[in-house]
């Protein structure tokens, strides 16, 4: 297979600078904290563990994936879909006032982070980045349901997480996991039984919270 | 491309359940703790957020594998080559007590935990692991470059880190290191500079600390 990652310029000290200060600086994706908790309840869970196990998803359900689907390149996505939230932080997908101002935040975060590679890979993986949000291709359809799937893996974990700490309907749910019936279908009978399961054990609310 | 795991079985409910339990399974590598801190020296780095690490090493850095290299195999190397840590923990790789019995824990736990996946999919998931053990196909020592490269950027961002703490010698990092020379020859000049850095900084003991 080819590089996913492919430099067209003979590599330079400058070049290799670049990607290793890039390298060095999405560190600080391990200390931007999501809302979702590890499956023992022990802590909230950061974005870098996070995307790792959504690389982990994209690794062992690619069979799942729609027929032609390069699951190589959603892999990719993956790892890459959550970088601007070192500058832009992880807003809560059940909290509209956190998610105000959200794209822009992250646009600019994605410009000046990216922007620490040489020019044509940061344009590489802000594409991949890019291509995830619009949610379009099969590749990003794919990983935008892995991405709802995993929350959903650690909620049920954890004996509805998140979902029972602040007070999320049904309804709520089942609307944040429909990717996942169109980006991953032979999924989708399983998050109906997750969800069955949750109800049964009283996880959901039977309203929506203030704002929602 | 291909997808990374192909799966010959027609999709089965059991096959997608054995698949999700090993999912939520692996949730348990982002309680192991490393050796390694976080560049901000706030707290020391887990297993699971240093897969992440390596696996964006690997995406950023396919160019300067050996040509010929198929990095999409090498970064799916990265993403499982310390699963086996859930069962067996990590051991500090400069303190021998630590690494004695690590070989039998690792195939133990390689037994139990890639053994919940559907048949065929734990066997190519345990021949990434063993193949990366191995270091011996040019995948592996790419990947294995970037295993050992990835600690010295962070040792690097904090001042020394581990390294400083643990009174390691600049002779037994170099020794460490020495894979990234064939593996990622190109990095290895950069290899050299930050340990020149380091050493002028004061961060490597004389001596090697007792029982190295």
């Amino acid at each position: 297979m080819a590089p996913l990652v492919i430099a067209p310029a003979p590599v330079s000290s400058e070049r290799v600078q670049q990607q290793l200060h890039f390298l060095s600086e999405i560190d600080k994706l391990k200390c931007v904290l999501r809302a979702t908790r590890l499956t023992d309840d022990s802590r909230r869970e950061n974005s870098a563990e996070h995307s790792w196990h959504l690389a982990m998803c994209a690794v062992v359900l690619a069979e799942h994936a729609a027929p032609g689907t390069d699951t190589a390149r959603a892999l990719a996505m993956t790892l890459v879909h959550d970088i601007v939230e070192i500058d832009a932080g992880d807003a809560f997908c059940y909290d509209p006032a956190a998610n105000v101002g959200k794209q822009e935040r992250e646009l600019r975060a994605a410009e000046r982070i990216f922007g620490l590679l040489p020019e044509d890979q940061g344009a590489s993986l802000r594409q991949l980045w890019e291509e995830f949000e619009g949610g379009e291709t099969p590749e990003a359809r794919f990983a935008v349901a892995l991405d709802r799937l995993q929350p959903l893996l650690q909620n049920h974990g954890c004996g509805g997480g998140t979902w029972r700490r602040h007070g999320i309907t049904r309804n709520q749910v089942a609307r944040r996991m429909e990717p996942i019936r169109t980006g991953a279908p032979p999924l989708w009978p399983f998050v109906l039984q997750v969800l069955d399961e949750l109800e049964a054990e009283g996880v959901f609310s039977s309203e929506s919270p203030a704002g929602t």
